[in-house]
């Protein structure tokens, strides 16, 4: 998908990006990727030495830590330690030569960043579609700041909005009566529940910690998310859900017309 | 553990102990093995031919599973379908001959048998001691009668107050940084957290769903159970915990006594 991007470079040369802004350039078509690319990067420029950095995971994501790897290796980032939210980030990190920690080591980081699925106006998330949710709020939820980063289609007036999979991780054990709960729960809101599979084998997908991926759409609104999560929760076999709730301190959109930066209240 | 039990003959014959029940024969001492099989041996009095049932897990549910195994096999009871908590339970039932399915083809159950670890007043339980509680809360959950059978050692005055494990299904992915805030929330409890392991060979306990269990051992009361059950369930790397809240609709309770039935206003 192709947006038109009046007033940023191209998302090669970010770092010049805060003057470019002021200069009037001709606009430049930038895909989703890129918008992706340029979030990822401003994000970046909240982290500092010394930090423990939570790694998320996803196109978005990826950005983020490419982007680290590189200051780390010219010198104008030191002392980082990575923990990454899956086992595809671990691998990317290690690539890259970031060192790396977990959560029994570092139960408290300083910055976690990471993308996001949809971002409501309230800075509440879903997040999942790439499937590492777990480990993901695991990490996300221990951090002192938890920047996020999206490009403007991500955002929704409420969660579920996007018309888009709200997953839900369940154990495998009768995974078929725990999608028929699921779907009941949000009944009033129009709610299908399908489960996951992988594209090319027609098999369940299966996340890093063994467990099957149940994605929920909604018609309409789900209404109070806090007693959505409680419910989704309170269900014996639901391991945990994409909502992300009161956890990101900080969303970094990139869209058509810049990158905006919204802060937690 | 023997404890006297005056009024009541010995376990092996359990189907006339109502009339025994009448008669002044000499105290005898029952073993707790004893009063186990005597709550187990009335609760399946509530079975009816034609029934599903959730068959639990467990030293005392053991009992009950053999029972209903002798009155399918004497004729007493037909078509009886049973759905088993645990793969333990499953070998029980296939070598018993009981008739099995699962919850995702009988989404919804007759009655559910099962033992417990504590029973507070309200009938509240804690369960899982023995490792299954996340299947047999799946099951007990969906039950429209759900039969508790207990010695009278299992009853207190609040949960936790045994001073024995209240145990937590968590995902192995960090297992010591859940550990520490699962253990972290009960701090104004004295809560301490401990990973199970097998005896043998000092390796962490693998549940039927291949996650790890940790006990919760309290000093003191903790407070609200709706509120603890949520806050435990929020923590991402919880999978299940062992309070059975509002879900026991009768609880028998064998003991010096006699037999105690207790039902669920």
């Amino acid at each position: 998908m192709a947006i038109a991007y009046p007033h940023l470079i191209p998302a090669e040369k970010p770092a010049s990006m805060e003057s470019s802004l002021s200069s009037l350039s001709p606009p430049v078509i930038l895909t989703q990727d890129e918008l992706k690319k340029i979030a990822a990067y401003k994000a970046v420029e909240f982290v500092e030495s010394g930090m423990v950095l939570g790694l998320g995971t996803g196109s978005t994501a990826k950005h983020a830590v490419d982007r680290i790897a590189e200051l780390l290796h010219q010198g104008k980032l030191k002392n980082i330690i990575g923990v990454p939210t899956s086992k595809k980030t671990h691998e990317q990190a290690v690539s890259l030569g970031i060192p790396l920690s977990d959560l029994d080591t570092h139960p408290v980081l300083d910055l976690a960043i990471d993308g996001a699925d949809e971002v409501d106006p309230f800075l509440n998330l879903v997040k999942g579609r790439g499937g590492s949710l777990l480990r993901e709020k695991m990490v996300e939820s221990v951090c002192k700041k938890f920047v996020v980063i999206v490009d403007e289609s991500k955002l929704v007036s409420h969660l579920g909005g996007s018309g888009l999979a709200m997953p839900v991780e369940i154990v495998p054990f009768c995974w078929k009566f725990t999608a028929k709960r699921l779907q009941e729960l949000f009944e009033d809101s129009g709610c299908v529940a399908k489960l996951r599979t992988c594209l090319e084998k027609n098999q369940p997908f299966v996340t890093d910690n063994g467990n099957y991926i149940v994605d929920l759409y909604f018609k309409k609104d789900i209404g109070d998310l806090k007693v959505a999560n409680d419910a989704i929760l309170r269900l014996a076999g639901v391991v945990e859900h994409g909502m992300f709730l009161d956890m990101a301190t900080t969303v970094i959109v990139a869209g058509e017309l810049g990158v905006a930066i919204k802060h937690k209240h």
